[in-house]
């Protein structure tokens, strides 16, 4: 068989070397344990310059879903429900994540075109609730997945209109960052345009797909919130003693544009094979805008893609989904193609 | 100032060159996420047989607090308490950890003397117990912390002993071993002999202070309570997608003996430590038998050691607490107690 | 003004005096509290007579909520998911009981016709989801509200079907009998039909809007989750200290068939105002199988039957909804007709 | 056997007849649902003139459990502590039902003489709290109850003087009255005095065990504190339907000080009765305030007062206790006195 390609997730993915180096460097010598260390305080300066704000206070974790039921336990009331897409990974893939940390707060999973939330679907909803009656779950916070789990990717303007009509009924808002690199270089924009900028409050800045080793922060711009946030993650274990060992990664990460360089191999080796598939006529079921496809090739072809040694998961009705990571060169894709023509062909 | 010497944690040492290497191989290349990796089906064959048990099954988390909660949430209906010592970290700083992700499972802590549950102690709690009375939280768990947070250390025999008293009352048994290591060397017994062969179903490996890069794990020998910790963790947000980072460092902590060989040298540091500030006639408040020593030296000698860089905490009433980890020397502890001889002569 | 007519809801009735005669006679002396009365013992004997069941326990509560959390909290784990209709009332009206008492449990609202579940609906669910991934909540349990909230009533062969399907997939089945004698009454059948006839393993009896002061009762016929709800309750604070007062009006409510002729009665006179207004050719959103109906009359038909003293609830879009109660007669059905025929000329 | 005479629990009393009859009228003709009838909005004006607070407002609940646990988490973060002392009702006796409704928030029992906590030992546990550190739970309620377990019942300026030490830390200040009229009988003092007055935020009613069917209530004077317990009440099922059936009767209760009526017969008769026992020479184990008694009488005395028909609680190396309620009469108070002398005499 051919050497292996890697395209089911960029949770496959290895370490970004940068990231080991800086992990290795912080390994020497001794530090105060849980956060008391020179690495977090320069993590904190960090995510201030990189997302302009006086106030941001990042708070490693260790997973995504960490990063996400945590910030939201903090912004949703115990009887406030959450709205996010019905796509959304809060929603289908934590497991009841935020509803355990929440103490039973609810999530309501919305439709909407391109597997993104629209304003016009968020105030059908919010319209339909009983505001002020305690039968009923008070929508408390709006979820933004940016890119979406499909993908897809919000523009400023378009995560900016949502927050103002959560905000409008008193709603706070979030971001499920998991790819937030990867949304930030889709849009061209400034880290702070497609957060504060447009009016969100809490977000999970996601490393762990973009090469680093177990590592996600939650970022809040909001003081009042920080306290609540610092609590629950004691008391969920998800403080590590050794926190430097995270906090230089992301110091490393947030250098110098390191994680839009490493999200930016990704976005690129996906644009090429999207542009690829394009021509040769495959299907691809959503707007291809980070790293992320999703192509209807039938389930012969994939029989053979896989006999050829493509990685990648199967989504039921001869749809494949791709996914390119910061290890993925245009080599790789050049090689991918060659193979979709064999398999298309045969 | 003199050069510091680290005393204050074992949460303040580096981390182990071994598993560093380990954890920049597994950094490489790409692999099946959430556990699906030749990492953690490696781990799993080590854990089984490090410990002697066939069905021994790890779970690496992120922290100590992490692998306890967790562990005793699978043990501990949400009506029933966890009996354990009163200065366990469990029950004074883990900010209710346990009862949160145990559903308002309650902590009784016991006193018993050198910092240890003693049958006798238990058993009087026990028998005060409504037993099948709603009205009354019910003793489920005992958790035992090995070493305590005093550094003494159970015996195989205390360990069984307790176990037995527990498991007569229909209670299931936990093991804290945040420094396990130190205790099976303190022993030189067999793990299993420290765990399983003492009647424990559970407990936490406890690598981060014996020098893994935030790499903890749950360790249990029951197929029926890991369906509940596989899906406890999950929505904990304690599943590390590249959890392949997780396992290669603990596959190389478990083999050939490098986590004991690691513990015996803070074990062997902390050993001539304390025989120092015995030949000093330095009073110590609790036996010695792993890794951490608590001296009554007064305040003003306090102070000079501060003045001459030893780093330490102190416990209030002139009291001190030294801990040496892997990283502390032999020759690290001359230094000490030639600062120490200075201190206590100035 | 004419005589208000009382049709907004059932919740609205008073008491029926044979209850508040029995709670006024227990009211009397004095007697073991927390159940050890000869009052709850005579309930226990009712239930396992009247629902022909040698395990049936009945749980006193104060409310229909209480009653379907508390018990679909013991019968789902935290990781689990509860499958009920979208409109069933644990899932849009309860404000997250279950989800907070279940340990962030979720649920799952599937659209079916007529307001109920449907086992290929059902099916299409459950065939979606990844069974056995911790990522996902586990479906755990089915819930079917019978009657439902918009009065259409499942017969004991569509119960059975549905929890056929549960079962089929380890599922545990659940019904909420808020209204659960009208549901009787309206099949005529055996209450055992309906219940662990068909397969449905815990649900709640519903005689507070049949007339009981505040007591609804779970109804248990698993002797394994029993345990569970006992500790589940009184940890939740739904446990009367008093509970003979709660047990006495049970006791009568289930003898000698009351609570099916107070249902009759609420049934028989919502049958002859469906009637009625089906002469009328007044359009009725759904099969009218209980003792609720939802009428689309229009703004100005509402407006008016408002003015003459109508009590109902108005649904938007010129819906009403209709409830009758044990104290609705037939002349109320009578001169609400009469106002109906007034509203519609004028 | 003579008489049996009941001194086992008031939770073992009947109803009162005032009560009785109020929730009978209450239970003709039809009101609105969940709290929008007359008889509730009756009760916000007598708990506001009782109390002499304008922002009083009460909550009807089934249980002292219900509005003890509810009521502190709404006063206490998930990652709280509530202090209380180590024969509270709410550590003792409530089966984590605080921590259950709390999200894992820990209750700390104290010691203190006369089952009392004293500002002394409050304030050293308070001093040995590692403020704002997340690994410890914060101290953020301070629980009184008053009369205490074992019938002892603070002065308003004893409970003045333990919440002044909670406000001096940013502690609330919650009383558990589950005998609050007997407390305010034994004070002679108005109800505002042991509650606002002294710095009570938040407390319950008490109701049950002094003639009411199955209805305790919170009463808050903070209405930031109000939305929270009115969403926690409703997801909790801790909110009646048909709530006037409670409302009714805590508007007769505290309408012409019925309450307090009913109190003092109950601490007339305790008085009377341990004056006796006094007179006999018999060791009562703590001050007698309010209605119940402990008395050392050794277990062959107990044995024959069991045989001569006296129903009470043993606890334990010849311990009895007594408790009277409303229903006690001074006529039964002589005749168990009687009972005693023959008892002591045999």
């Amino acid at each position: 068989m051919p050497d292996p390609i890697e395209l089911r997730s960029d949770n496959a993915a290895g370490a970004a070397p940068e990231l080991l180096a800086a992990l290795a460097a912080a390994g020497q010598g001794s530090a105060l344990a849980y956060g008391g260390d020179d690495d977090t305080a320069a993590l904190q300066e960090a995510v201030r310059e990189v997302f302009e704000h006086p106030d941001a206070q990042a708070f490693p974790v260790v997973s995504g879903t960490a990063a996400n039921a945590v910030a939201l336990s903090a912004l949703c009331p115990p009887w406030g429900s959450i709205v996010c897409h019905e796509t959304a990974h809060i929603y289908v893939n934590e497991a009841g994540a935020a509803s355990m940390f929440g103490g039973g707060a609810v999530i309501r999973g919305l439709p909407g075109d391109d597997f993104k939330l629209h304003p016009t679907d968020v105030e059908r909803h919010l319209d339909g609730v009983n505001w002020g009656d305690p039968h009923h779950s008070q929508p408390s916070v709006i979820s933004l997945t940016c890119p979406s789990d499909m993908g897809t990717v919000y523009s400023p303007g378009e995560v900016s209109a949502l927050t103002s009509v959560a905000r409008g009924r008193g709603m706070r808002a979030h971001l499920d960052g998991a790819r937030l690199a990867n949304a930030v270089v889709a849009n061209a924009c400034n880290p702070a345009d497609l957060t504060h900028g447009a009016g969100i409050e809490v977000f999970s800045l996601g490393a762990i797909k973009n090469g680093a080793v177990s590592t996600d922060a939650i970022v809040s711009f909001d003081p009042a919130v920080n306290d609540s946030i610092t609590y629950r993650l004691k008391r969920a274990g998800h403080v590590a003693s050794k926190m430097r060992f995270q906090s230089a990664q992301l110091v490393a990460y947030l250098t110098d544009g390191l994680w839009l360089r490493l999200a930016g191999r990704s976005n690129e080796a996906m644009a090429a094979l999207a542009e690829g598939l394009r021509e040769r006529e495959v299907d691809l079921l959503a707007p291809v805008d980070a790293n992320m496809a999703f192509a209807r090739v039938g389930d012969d072809v994939a029989d053979r893609l896989e006999d050829d040694g493509l990685l990648f998961y199967r989504m039921g009705g001869g749809v494949i989904r791709l996914v390119t990571s910061f290890q993925t060169t245009l080599a790789d894709v050049g090689e991918v193609l060659r193979r979709v023509d064999s398999a298309l062909t045969r």
